[in-house]
């Protein structure tokens, strides 16, 4: 062969995954329960049951064993676009003239655009085997919504998506896709239920944000038969699902005999990351192998750099379980200016202790950063990415640069999550020179601690 | 294993094509040669040396050597996005309960959305060898400049895109994806042109067709010092390069003693039909298979199915050697109500030339029917594929829908050639019911064939 290794390995579909890695079982310490906010004590699954679907709540509570079966209906859905290759940045390290080799695990070669469907698909299964026939969800940048529409539209279950407002408006052919299979899309905050009635009136110009859309269709769900509430982040069950990332993309090295030396992702909610990291962090606690992990948030929603690890709601509506995480107060609500995804208050509880523990570090990135990076990385690599991915990209491409300094020729993996091809209004208004960076001031992320639950 | 065949047939980069396959070389009658409309006489290399790169003419005029070789440049370019996957199209099946086994070629997973970057690459790297700094060229549905703007990204040559008017302002992003990749795009017809001024005195309201965008970017091409203009389709260099797609299906089916019954593609300027069937097309002339092969046109531009077999001009300014090809005439411009490609009034003279002898069949559909096919092909398979694409997706149902009335287990393999992504608004006319069907009267057909020269 002429290479090391292809440019992209793929593996069979026979080595697809069979089970998802849960790596709270190996955990020297666990996250902290989740509590109920109306007896203050750890939510029980008769607690969650209104909401979430039963294996799903089983899934979510799952603490000891490492291995989790996928059934065989989804791992026949995987077969569709799965397994994601783990693709060699030859051109970009070329380009870069470093000594780093630099490989990216793609998920963007499926309509959502992104590593959604992986959990969607998850999640759809299971609300049917339940019986449900409709359900409710959220979507920020929209690739959560159009992934669990195409997981509905397969299962034949009813969809309604509450869409972001600034999304919706920035966005209309991605919420095209979500109606094309078949999803009804609302923009958040609506008048349709309670809580948007009351956001709406307490600030009749937000553009909304993921936790407003999130209370929004809790509250659909709970008032809706025969309808659950479905998460495309944040949750141990979502993390659990995304780590046919990193399985794949671990088995994929280890053909190869390649070691990862840091391992970046971009972090929003965590899915991505959590998923990606999960196999790699098993050895890490084990002290089997000494990764760097690394997540990347935007300067703008900046939850780990600057938020506090504490109890808090998931949604703006205060209607969630309390997670304890790395949170920037559930009634912040990132500039509009911010162009991508990755704009949730709260990070996933899994990675929020990992990262509190010690076992990751964080960074922040502006935004016009970033897109430098995703053009750099569109004109050598051929893909155009995800403005969510290219956090990963930037900070890839600044650990290349090091070892360009240090000579080292370390091996650098990060998640490519997803395509930009919806993107294109974020990638315009870089070129035109009207994209703009924000970073909120200690007064505004106050504003936000200041929605913080007081249990502590 | 548990199924005959995986979902998705990869091979590995080592089983790349190592050469193109010119089926020219066993062709019983050649097409007819290429004819200079200033002297009558068939074109020497010569005389397309100010338009087209030297390389690319020795191709376009090679009709005795089989086999081309790839150089080792191309084969590494395609490394980052090919081979493409041959899918099994199970659940497609499933939803029919059909007895027929369909395969697709699918070509859409890369950021140009389609097929167009096999021969973008080639043509700018034999450009870039012979040392040009400068390309034109015209898009329609856009894949094919989003295609030319990243291979000239990667090989840093200047590119200025014709855009067809109607899509560029239907399709603003997929503008702003040739934009990002550094191309300059002008809507056409456009005032920078002799050519493009004349159009518009003419016919001001025009939304402009692939002929007048032609016409610009050749007058471009001819007054910029440096440079060479560069097409898509059509031309016989362009199927050549587009034979990596029909290989690739041939390896990957063999390799599970798969033998098609029908092989199906959209035609447009038939790059994609030609590329896909070349390998197969030489065993049916040689007597080895007896293969249906189908192409599908749009009723709204049905040059195989309505138009002559005439020497024709490739462009509406009428400055491109003369083809001998199935025609509409090129003073033919379709409707502006048809959403995809497939705009062009002529059909390469190599396809027109296996049609006119009997070897491809042809059929037109309507779009509503089109959408009809796209959608269920979306909800079960998973991919939202391109308008162009879902040509083939029809009459592929539609033949396994006649196997289902036969019980006739044909394989049929169709050419997937990209994604839909960047067509929404198509998809949302087609959703809000404001999609129409155009089928062009005798008479509209008459006013194109007027423009036909009087050569013969």
């Amino acid at each position: 062969m002429k290479y090391d290794v292809p440019y992209k390995i793929f593996l069979t579909e026979e080595e697809l995954p069979k089970q998802w890695h849960n790596v709270r079982a190996v955990m020297k310490e666990l996250p902290d329960p989740f509590i109920n906010p109306a007896t203050l004590q750890p939510c029980t699954a008769d607690d969650l049951r209104p909401v979430f679907c039963d294996d799903l709540i089983a899934q979510e509570l799952n603490t000891t064993d490492l291995y989790i079966d996928i059934p065989e209906e989804i791992r026949d859905f995987y077969r569709m676009y799965r397994p994601s290759p783990v693709v060699r940045a030859y051109n970009l390290e070329k380009a870069l003239d470093t000594p780093a080799k630099i490989y990216y695990k793609f998920e963007g070669q499926n309509t959502s655009g992104s590593h959604k469907l992986n959990s969607a698909v998850a999640q759809v299964y299971y609300a049917k085997k339940q019986g449900l026939t409709h359900l409710t969800t959220e979507t920020g940048a929209g690739q959560w919504g159009t992934a669990l529409a195409m997981a509905c539209a397969f299962y034949n279950v009813d969809l309604t998506v509450f869409m972001v407002k600034v999304s919706a408006e920035q966005k209309p052919h991605r919420r095209a896709v979500i109606q094309t299979y078949g999803g009804k899309v609302i923009a958040s905050p609506s008048d349709t239920t309670e809580v948007g009635r009351k956001i709406l009136a307490e600030n009749p110009n937000t553009g909304g944000s993921l936790g407003c859309a999130i209370s929004e269709a809790m509250e659909l769900a709970l008032k809706t038969d025969n309808c659950r509430y479905v998460l495309g982040s944040v949750l141990n069950h979502v993390l659990l699902h995304q780590t046919v990332i990193g399985l794949e993309a671990k088995t994929a090295l280890d053909k190869y005999g390649v070691e990862p030396d840091i391992i970046i992702g971009c972090a929003g909610g965590g899915s991505n990351l959590g998923g990606l990291i999960s196999p790699f962090m098993e050895g890490k606690i084990l002290n089997q192998n000494d990764i760097e992990f690394i997540a990347v948030e935007p300067a703008s929603c900046p939850s780990l750099t600057r938020g506090k690890y504490a109890y808090d709601f998931g949604d703006t509506g205060k209607t969630t379980p309390l997670m304890r995480m790395y949170t920037l107060g559930s009634g912040f609500i990132p500039s509009p200016n911010h162009a991508g995804g990755l704009r949730y208050h709260g990070m996933s509880p899994i990675v929020s202790k990992l990262y509190h523990d010690g076992y990751i570090t964080a960074r922040s990135v502006e935004q016009t950063k970033v897109f430098d990076a995703a053009i750099e990385f569109a004109k050598t690599e051929g893909t155009l990415p995800a403005p969510e991915s290219s956090h990963a990209i930037k900070v890839a491409i600044d650990e290349a640069l090091k070892c360009k300094e240090t000579g080292e020729a370390k091996n650098i993996l990060f998640g490519l999550t997803g395509t930009g091809y919806f993107d294109m209004s974020a990638y315009t208004a870089y070129h035109d020179g009207t994209m703009t960076d924000y970073i909120p001031t200690d007064e505004d992320l106050q504003k936000g601690f200041d929605s913080l639950p007081q249990i502590d």
